[in-house]
């Protein structure tokens, strides 16, 4: 039975599920939620998944969900290309990468994306500023360490690159709204504040199947 | 060389790395670190973990840090017992016991234990209640799952038993606060409220050694 993949379009978290897909070479069958009509909200959807988020992947009778933990199937199931790393030493520095995403970049990043995307919370201006201020101080340090290396851990691209990336991208379209002018983020044109960056997210844009992977409703 | 953690009494996070090494019978020496002095904060540990934050592992030349990456690293590097399942479906329901943990609960209950420890924000009564109906949500759906399980994942403990546990001792002692009170938290006696999770954490409870990670300073 195929591989099916319940995502929406936008979420860096089923992003993250598809480029693991993509990288790995694996075929699926696409299930393109519309959040906008609730199809993410229907009986059926919550019975695979009670929380009513995407990314959810089936594979055959097989049920999951939750972003990291969808990768970490992926990978165990279909082990080539290894993405959590050829030894202990890079599977740590993996996770440690990906940890620190959760826990430092994708919390920040949701006080700028909202007010962006839906404009509620604008007058947050502190918090706002507060949260551009993390962001800032994550990308500098992406920054630093891609200067010298391809890759975030190791020699290939690994879980790491794969969950890093969307969220970037998030915060990049974020900053490319209207609403976020009066911010003065200071993170566009990434090339300029961040060039190390921005060339370790073109290596991943040049990746086979990217375009399949990137969001429909920002193309155009 | 020995295995060395730096960690602090009384976090969660540091504590999900002692079960572990104890779990996996393996010898470390402790380097405790007092938050009131500062330890976490100084030149030699900085160079450690940028962060400042616990815990902080080190074997041998090697050093990682984030409670989830250490735990990754020990369970590739001393495999037995496997903490991280059997096989490609286990891992990924052990992954997102820990997403979901990470997602929901450890969010909610920062919003609550923060205030009850060290009573800043105890005045936000409506975001701590919100906070508080989230926790009672989710030690529901643990409550339901353990009702047919031992443990929360596959036959023998494992890596989400481990990354759960500490984060609901926590929230416990908050309820135990005199700040919590009035709150009617709703979720002490846990053995009354949730009592498959109080003989779930008994079992984890009873673990050898068990007492060497209980925080020093929650004793007598």
């Amino acid at each position: 039975m195929a591989i099916e993949l319940y995502w929406g379009s936008g979420s860096p978290f089923a992003w993250r599920v598809m480029l693991t897909l993509e990288v790995k070479g694996l075929a699926y069958e696409s299930k393109l939620l519309e959040f906008s009509k609730g199809d993410h909200k229907t009986p059926a959807y919550l019975k695979l998944n009670p929380r009513g988020k995407v990314p959810t992947l089936k594979d055959g009778d097989f049920v999951v969900y939750e972003s990291l933990a969808i990768m970490s199937y992926l990978d165990r199931k279909y082990p080539t290309p290894p993405l959590f790393g050829n030894n202990a030493e890079e599977t740590a520095l993996i996770w440690q990468a990906i940890s620190e995403c959760e826990s430092y970049f994708t919390t920040a990043g949701d006080k700028v994306v909202r007010p962006m995307f839906f404009g509620k919370g604008l007058d947050k201006v502190e918090e706002i500023q507060q949260a551009a201020e993390a962001i800032r101080h994550e990308l500098k340090a992406l920054d630093d360490r891609l200067a010298s290396r391809t890759w975030l851990v190791g020699e290939n691209i690994s879980a790491a690159d794969i969950a890093v990336f969307p969220l970037i991208q998030l915060i990049l379209r974020a900053a490319s709204k209207e609403a976020a002018q009066p911010f003065n983020l200071n993170w566009l044109p990434l090339a300029t504040f961040y060039p190390n960056v921005a060339r370790w997210a073109e290596r991943i844009e040049a990746l086979p199947n990217y375009s399949r992977t990137y969001p429909p409703h920002w193309k155009g």
